[in-house]
């Protein structure tokens, strides 16, 4: 049985961090005068090799940053992140561990759970897809008409492909060129249409990922999957993988695909990109040397997440901040802004991770909560963004930003100057100049439109490159920065019923739906008024 | 000069909104009980050939409607369309006219503005286009090397490509199959470096956008490009067309290219899909025909915006829920949900509209507002979305959503059935089900992670189908409900200066690296502690 942790808002350091909040709220505090300190940079930014993270141009000073060091010791944030390394069943609603950390564990430490060894269960799994991928690469294993695979489709929703999305993109520039990656996520006819027209049967692999294999959106899809192969006289076994639950309908001999990969309970789909689930369509599409590359680049932002004291823990930190900003300082929103196009798939997939993570209105004791915990996250790449929304984030509603520099960019061939500048050179003086501009402001009072209040927070996180080792760390950085919040609201940040209700009403209205398809004189007559005419629209009655 | 409209907060209304916020907010008017009104859908619903617009859950009754569309008297809201429409300098920062919906204007109405005949002169740009496009098509005009284009990249930044992706996007299953559509926004040289890999050489038309011809992005860009034909032989004249003001660099005869079209001030960045800014790639890429039933769409609803009266006009009431939505019910954010995968890039492109346009602190005459106007919009497709980030719509902080449906799709050949409905139907299931879940909740106090409070507002738009004049619709109706939401908030919805600021600082630090280019032994005194510490990094110091 997991201890019941103590909740900040139910501890003395709630109201000090209210007090708090008032204090750094006046004038005197604006960030053109934090950012006065000589040596705030310093004080206020920590780094392991690959990444370096400044947070100088938050809302705090020290006794901010003191306060908030004592949350983590108060909440005992560390030890409860050590107890989900280790697979205590913090998931406590689905009483499942929590071990996307083991799916990124290599030599060392094993790890049990209810007598199943995780860590050989892992091995497995990984060497089974690296030498599947290797066989795909290599051309032994080919299509049903003998030609070499060139196009590999992940059919899988949320957590099944947001999270190889966002690490694909990031690495295309690592890509095996003669192999493309596609999406079918949505159970809209569109997604089909579009992959379809843009995919050669014999020459296609359907990667179908789905714990359950009940999963309604990947059902319906993969059965035109199914169908579209048989019209093309191609076969499943050929054609298709699964990633997937063992025993699963969709591991299931009687029903053969070319291969199966396991995937596990204790692993949660927005979790998961380090498991088979990302495992198969990047090593695929990377080539699994660079996977591995990417997943011991994971494994050194745990180790950082799991061991490092309080004070320099990046994640923890950065999560300590999240939740000032949240509850103490009144942000509802926050916003990811890399200043790399390949990182454009990072604010979807931290949109997931968080939200779904930590939009919870009741504690891990099924108390409610005062006000609900997370946040709204979105992001577009920069300079993208400050052509686009950063109109409001200057003159309008304030929002926390987090700006993400690369130091070596992946193309280094095209070295023309303009205005006397490279185009890297341009991307990094406008990154630094946007956190500036919104920190210090600009007072403007005889021409109010051109008025800048400034005080609005940043962070800045820099990769030394946009290699495969740096993306894991990234990727990491998010996933522990996620897991601290939720220790630190006090919620289960593993679970997500909040989906259900939509389910259940989508199952009555599909059934409606089924019988009208079957009987054609059917009407909606349990249904309400609203989705009655909505049916009827859509049957064109 | 304009006259000084008043603004809602400083209006009796305010208060009384205020009241009926309060109102609102009591157990009894939450949605589970609104919805039980035998013909809500019918009172909060509105439609025109094309598009339907279902407002009855929103968190309104007839006496909160009643008061809202006394807000439209009260600020004459009509007649600040009308005189937007017929060119008044509305952008009274900038001292210019607001006539994106010149743009679509065919035949009747002449336009006068400064002694320049606005209609003639968006006809002959529009002619131009129409033959240009044909010329390309067909192969009258090729690369240097004699073969057809089969790549178009917009070089644009902003307003110069968000609203051409968006189009592009939802009509790509119009499209001539043999031409690729590309985008080069970013100064990010990650950008560059993919579209340059995607694309042949002699086989691409690159369409340089830019009103003044001296964004730092696109000039960046352009050198890039130059530089890029350059090494291969090719020359600007044959592969390069510019969108711009008459008589910017672009529109300059010592620096030929193929062709110039023009783009006018008295249409801005974000509104300007409809002006040559997108007609020139997208009458490449669809063909002129399919654009120019796009810019009737869109004339249709600019028709509807203009001359229909307050009770049944649709923007207009759009504008108001959503004015009532931030600022009386307190909501900070709006998500953008289409159930329609073409549809993916209309939350980005509402993104730069809305939030650039409304992101303000000051009204029109110059007064700080007593709190900010604009909101955050964000989105993705459903069910994509549900599988997401709708853990926190249901369960965490509630936040009004527009979903938007499609009637008919545009692939009708799959009709495989999945648990006895098509993917379409099954789309639809998910739709309906997500505004029912949101707006009736289910209590479940026993299992307080299942507790749904529900009452979270949401607002449907239909369209029978995703062809070219809905698609025009569509931006229309989003475009005009962003103008009466600048018009109600009583701001300039159509100039940008929060952007300045951060141009500036950049301007700077550009400088500075500039001189370290030509100065290796230059040091960044002049700098602050922290843009010297990135800078030295970056330069390897």
């Amino acid at each position: 049985m997991t201890p019941a942790y103590k909740r900040l808002d139910q501890t003395p350091l709630h109201g000090q961090l209210q007090q708090q909040a008032t204090r750094i709220q006046q004038p005197d505090r604006h960030l053109r005068h934090l950012l006065n300190d000589t040596g705030r940079l310093n004080t206020f930014s920590r780094s392991i090799p690959g990444i370096f993270f400044d947070f100088s141009r938050q809302r705090m000073d020290l006794q901010t940053l003191d306060l908030l060091l004592s949350v983590a010791t108060e909440l005992d944030l560390c030890k409860r992140f050590e107890a989900m390394c280790a697979g205590e069943k913090i998931n406590t609603t689905e009483a499942r561990a929590v071990l996307h950390t083991a799916a990124r564990q290599f030599e060392g430490t094993t790890l049990e759970l209810d007598g199943l060894n995780v860590t050989t269960e892992i091995e497995r799994v990984r060497q089974e897809v690296k030498e599947f991928s290797a066989q795909i690469q290599n051309g032994t294993l080919c299509g049903s008409t003998g030609k070499r695979f060139t196009d590999i489709v992940v059919v899988g929703i949320g957590g099944s492909y947001l999270g190889t999305e966002f690490v694909a993109n990031a690495l295309a520039a690592y890509a095996n060129p003669d192999m493309r990656l596609h999406y079918l996520a949505n159970v809209d006819i569109h997604n089909f249409g579009v992959v379809v027209n843009a995919t050669e049967p014999a020459t296609t692999l359907w990667v179908v990922i789905s714990k359950s294999y009940t999963t309604a959106e990947t059902v319906a899809n993969t059965q035109l999957v199914e169908h579209h192969l048989d019209q093309h006289g191609l076969r499943s076994e050929q054609h298709m993988v699964t990633v997937t639950a063992q025993g699963s309908p969709g591991d299931d001999p009687t029903n053969p695909v070319l291969q199966s990969f396991h995937m596990f309970d204790f692993i949660g789909g927005r979790y998961s990109v380090t498991s088979a689930v990302g495992a198969v369509p990047l090593s695929l599409y990377l080539g699994y040397d660079h996977f591995e590359t990417f997943l011991r680049g994971a494994a050194e932002m745990d180790h950082h997440a799991r061991a490092t004291p309080i004070e320099n823990n990046m994640p923890l930190l950065a999560a300590l901040i999240s939740v000032w900003n949240t509850t103490y300082l009144g942000y509802q929103q926050q916003a990811v802004i890399p200043y790399a196009s390949p990182l454009a798939k990072l604010a979807p997939h931290v949109q997931q991770l968080n939200m779904e993570s930590n939009g919870k209105s009741v504690d891990a004791q099924g108390q409610f909560l005062p006000e609900p915990a997370g946040t709204v996250i979105f992001g577009e790449p920069g300079t993208n963004a400050q052509h686009s929304f950063f109109q409001l984030a200057h003159q309008g509603r304030p929002f926390p930003i987090d700006f993400i520099g690369v130091l070596s960019p992946q193309y280094q061939e095209y070295t023309t100057l303009s205005k006397g500048v490279s185009n890297h050179q341009e991307l990094w003086a406008n990154m630094l100049a946007q956190s500036q501009a919104l920190a210090l402001g600009d007072e403007n009072p005889e021409k109010p439109s051109r008025h800048f209040t400034g005080n609005r927070p940043s962070s800045t996180l820099v990769l030394e490159d946009l290699g495969p080792a740096n993306v894991g760390r990234l990727l990491s950085f998010y996933e522990a920065r996620t897991v601290y919040e939720s220790f630190i609201w006090g919620i289960n940040g593993f679970d997500q019923f909040g989906v259900q209700l939509g389910k259940t009403v989508a199952s009555n209205l599909r059934r409606e739906m089924a019988l009208k398809n079957e009987q054609p004189q059917h009407r909606f007559e349990k249904l309400d008024e609203i989705s009655t005419y909505y049916l009827n629209k859509l049957f064109k009655e």
